[in-house]
């Protein structure tokens, strides 16, 4: 290694075998594979070369995408990769473009929604990519509320077709990411319209541009945007809008599993049940919950290892400075974060087993357990992307000054993540749904009807509501009973206030509606006993390794008490603890702080993360951060000539008091 | 106003005089009038048009820059613009640039640091412009430690000059805005070295270019450090990197009022006191905080008039829509930012005052109550930056998808706001300043020395630590002095509980650097009472215009309640309310959000910001938003062309099959 191994004396210290704890955060041998194979395929291509975004045009920029997105494909159909490696490939890629959209919405979407004969004339295209696809759901005017979308799929009996229509301007399909200038076709959602009568919104295949010219066919608008957040991250892809004015598609391009249109214009519902859509929903989130972990680890690791390099104050007598990770105010607002990473990283796993379980029930016609399901990869969805989202930006912000450097990489990650708190439902709406579920559990309790899955501790209520922790020394924040149990207490507690306070209104939804904060709180506190709940099972379970699992003990337990200390108001309002066993937890808190501290670095490396998937000068493996920061100061292009641009014009008319020579 | 007025029944609710409480908000009739005089002129002048810097490369931006700050400077001379005038045009001009660091840093550095002959030889050079100069502090290894700094001024009695010297790379210069690209001079800070010994850091006027041709002079290394966060934000601004290769001046060119290195080469401190330094930062501080102000209620100002615009769900029957700031979640999140742009306002104006009362105490060598108005700048500054640049995230999130647009104004707001977290001290750093004063205070605590200023309400400690709040029902948290006395006794019982924690160690260092995320909590108290505590000051004034007072009083109130449900965890701990009290503060919270909603357009207007100086289509002062985000839209350069370019090289082969003759 150029320079050698600047963080080489805080990995000498790690107290477990790195190794081992890469096989646990991947989720298993093969996984690791996959992902340490692809990653650094991805960091020895040349096309994948990332540095130099964000000097490049919006233009630029985009073409670059192109020939990524067309590469990464090339390299998937001819190696070939299997399914894993390819998507491996395309995550260590690292840059929005047109293909996330064809094969995480648009071809799931047809094999969702589609009949048999839909699916065997479609996915043949689609899998080949002789279609380029994506899934236009969202309006200008209408976002999470989806019955609110206003294009209309009007069936006309005379043609046998249906007649696409946006009647307004907020009606334009508007974010739909591939839609702008690349895809051909893409899965648009409308109001279906048979003789007059609205069936609500339905999904529709719709050819949108000429396949010999790629020009929109007549009938359709279609363009950019226009730029997003940040110098690069989103503005890779063309996210789009979209207007119909009356363009026509033939009735079988209906996505007809669910319901469909018959030839004389009936509309008839299938006995499919409608509860196979929350199945995909219950996907689509968990996906997002792991990459939240993803994306929190990748901050992380950028800070950690910075802060290990980088030195500030403390010097005695002129000597060499203190690493600023030692410093306690920054490995409070560190670690718990490091935390967090590994605990979304396993609440994501158990996820990923509630998809097959929900997968496999429906199945076999059994829907009880999906109303649970959806709440609860709901508000992780929420929760865990919020947290993500805050996170980036503290570890920025724990980076100093440079932190703000786009080479920092955490400008980027920032403004690339945070999406995640909109798309795929509003945070506070997912918090909302969680609460409806809660409360409709709470109004149930004692009806004999048990609530299940990670509800189940409601079924305790008549204990969790009057129970006092039994916490007596700071050793015993370690134990995992009694941490549950402060987290249920409060979980509980606060579902039942919220129930309480509704019941004091005549009108439910008014109450709801005035009592939307509280809610949301009390969902949040659901869902952070869920994480913590599957972090201590994961404990539990065996997990291979010298130290491995005593590591992911401290960690498990600075991500409790971080929470405690973080909600402490609503642990003390609902008595689930005292303000003695809260100083306790602080006490705890700071002891694991010191555990953490010399596996710190290595913590952050089990992530294996290449340095080009990383794309930060500061979070580099080896430290050796100061030169690189010179190094990519002088790529800018502003670094072109000593003398810039705009000398002649303003400068020197300026110094030289002749401003009606400058160029205004 | 094309399209009319969608607002206009917003603001035929509200309850006050809008002109009225823009006087309030600028602080006097004078300086709202100059304020909306040189936002006008800004807006109206096509130079400073700048909804196109997202597609700009960073040349051009840089360019653009120049451009715009030589106009700006031509008005300045030509019209001629009062000092206050001038300051407006530059603020409304909102680009980073160089004249920022040339008025705000260099020319306040001579007139602070130089002696009477000094500023005689530089001042008039400065003011005309004929020099440009930067601020040369910070270093790549060295950022919150001055006195870590590197760079060396070696006296040298043989040439009566001082050599300066880069000894390492850790030492170049490296973020000083202005320094890259335009400055011809800068004030250096430099370890001064005479005979060997090492007097520290002291500050030199340096020439960096030639004045003929702008080159580095020789022994110059310099450029600018690269990209920074965001598509436009401070790329606007060359942040710069320099490192001296054995750069002789002449001895007067270090600043010598504070301190003189003679003929001989004998250091020779003055007799002006140092605390004189201080004042400077006190002033330097107060801008901050009302920049705060001014980005919080920018952010505020964008996210109340879309979230008025905006609707989402609660259609009854196909009808319209609910407003979205009629949610109860909204408001929650919204209203809180909006209390918070006002009291950060009245704080930042109390600090106006109170650097006046330094100066003039200063002058007459009074520098009792300079430790407490330092300190308390400092926390200010600290608390009111990182509330903002969290407060304009969340207003971003707040508008839901679009808020995401680079059009919305509030990415590229918060890319060029948060620097403010980390510049003129880390708000870490500045924290334990504070907290390192609180402790000094608390131990001196019955010693006889009374506790001034804003630390006064220590002095009745033995009340505070033992009185139980009053609070019985929810219009008891009107009461200015109840809801003082919660805020002081958290406070203080937050500090006496950090000095009793500190007083177990035997060790003092060792102990307040194992209490650091505690000292820090105690501190953000303080500076949260400080806020409050002038915010009533302020209503205890006159206040003239048809219920001004009233809204402001609403505004008071939520800022204080949400902070105590906020730190509802401190409050509680310290015994400073109960739980009951606690949720009587919550009740009372959404009573004054239902009381705020119909004003909560009219308490933005009042801001009177125009959209030129917004710069955020969701923002518009007409509510015409949908309409002009497709305007926006079509400006892409992604749309010049209907089919991209890209799709030659690489869509079509995808499509067509024939990946070996794409362009990889």
């Amino acid at each position: 290694m150029e320079g050698g191994d600047h963080l080489a004396h805080e990995r000498n210290k790690a107290e477990f075998n790195v190794d081992d704890m890469k096989i646990v955060w991947a989720g298993s041998r093969h996984a690791f594979e996959v992902s340490n194979r692809m990653s650094r395929l991805v960091a020895s291509d040349p096309v994948f070369e990332k540095s130099n975004r964000a000097i490049m045009t919006r233009k630029e920029l985009f073409k670059n995408t192109l020939r990524k997105s067309v590469h990464a494909w090339k390299l998937i159909t001819e190696l070939p990769l299997s399914d894993d490696e390819s998507l491996m490939l395309r995550h260590f890629m690292d840059q929005p473009g047109f293909l996330d959209l064809h094969w995480r919405m648009f071809v799931p979407a047809i094999k969702g929604q589609g009949t048999e004969e839909q699916k065997q004339k479609w996915l043949p295209l689609a899998n080949k990519m002789k279609i380029i696809g994506c899934y236009a759901q969202t309006e200008l005017g209408h976002g999470s509320n989806v019955q609110g979308l206003e294009t209309t799929a009007t069936f006309d009996p005379q043609t046998d077709q249906f007649i696409l229509h946006s009647p307004s301007q907020t009606s334009s399909k508007w974010w739909p990411g591939g839609l702008g200038k690349v895809s051909t076709h893409a899965v648009i959602y409308a109001r279906l319209i048979t003789d007059g009568k609205d069936h609500g919104v339905h999904g529709f295949i719709v050819q949108l541009r000429n396949m010999d010219d790629h020009s929109p066919l007549p009938g359709i608008t279609i363009g950019d945007i226009g730029v997003k957040f940040g110098n690069g991250a989103y503005n890779s892809m063309d996210n789009g809008f979209l207007m119909f004015d009356k363009f026509c598609i033939p009735r079988d391009q209906m996505l007809m599993r669910l319901s469909k249109v018959t030839r004389e214009g009936k509309y008839v519902p299938s006995d499919v049940p409608r509860q196979l859509m929350y199945g995909t929903m219950v996907s689509v989130r968990q996906t997002i919950v792991s990459n939240a972990s993803i994306a929190m680890a990748r901050a992380v690791c950028i800070a950690t290892r910075y802060s290990a390099v980088r030195r500030q104050f403390g010097s005695q007598n002129g000597g060499i400075e203190t690493q600023v990770i030692d410093y306690k105010t920054q490995q409070n607002r560190l670690f718990p974060l490091l935390a967090s990473a590994y605990a979304f990283r396993f609440v994501g796993e158990w996820l990923k087993w509630l998809y097959t379980d929900v997968t496999q029930r429906l199945e076999a016609s059994d829907f009880a357990t999906l109303p649970e399901a959806h709440a609860c990869t709901a508000g992780l969805k929420s929760m865990t992307t919020s947290a993500t989202s805050d996170g980036i930006e503290e570890c920025r912000k724990l980076c100093g000054g440079h932190g703000y450097l786009w080479c920092s990489g955490l400008p980027e990650l920032f403004a690339v993540y945070v999406p995640a708190c909109t798309y795929e439902g509003d945070n506070v709406v997912l918090q909302l749904q969680v609460a409806r579920f809660l409360m409709k559990t709470v109004s149930q309790l004692g009806s004999g009807k048990a609530p299940t899955g990670t509800t189940a501790y409601m079924g305790r209520a008549k204990h969790l509501l009057q129970c006092r922790s039994s916490i007596r020394k700071a050793e015993d924040w370690l134990n995992p009973a009694m941490v549950l149990e402060a987290f249920e207490a409060r979980a509980l507690r606060m579902a039942v206030s919220c129930a309480n306070n509704l019941s004091k209104f005549e009108n439910q939804e008014q109450g709801f509606s005035e009592l939307l904060a509280d809610l949301v709180e009390a969902a949040i506190a659901h869902c952070q006993l869920i994480v913590v709940s599957k972090f201590i099972v994961k404990l539990e379970g065996e997990i291979k390794g010298k130290g491995v699992k005593n590591q992911l003990k401290n960690l498990c337990y600075i991500y409790a008490l971080h929470l405690i200390h973080k909600h402490l108001g609503d642990f003390l309002t609902t008595n689930s603890i005292t303000s003695e066993q809260a100083s306790l937890a602080n006490h705890q808190l700071r002891s694991l702080y010191s555990q953490v501290r010399p596996n710190a670095v290595a913590l952050v490396d089990a992530f294996d993360y290449t340095d080009h998937y990383l794309g930060s000068v500061l979070g580099r493996y080896d430290g050796n951060v100061y030169p690189k920061l010179f190094e990519e100061a002088l790529k800018d292009p502003l670094n072109d000539t000593v003398v810039p641009d705009g000398y002649h014009e303003y400068i020197r008319p300026l110094i030289k008091q002749h401003l009606r020579s400058a160029r205004l």
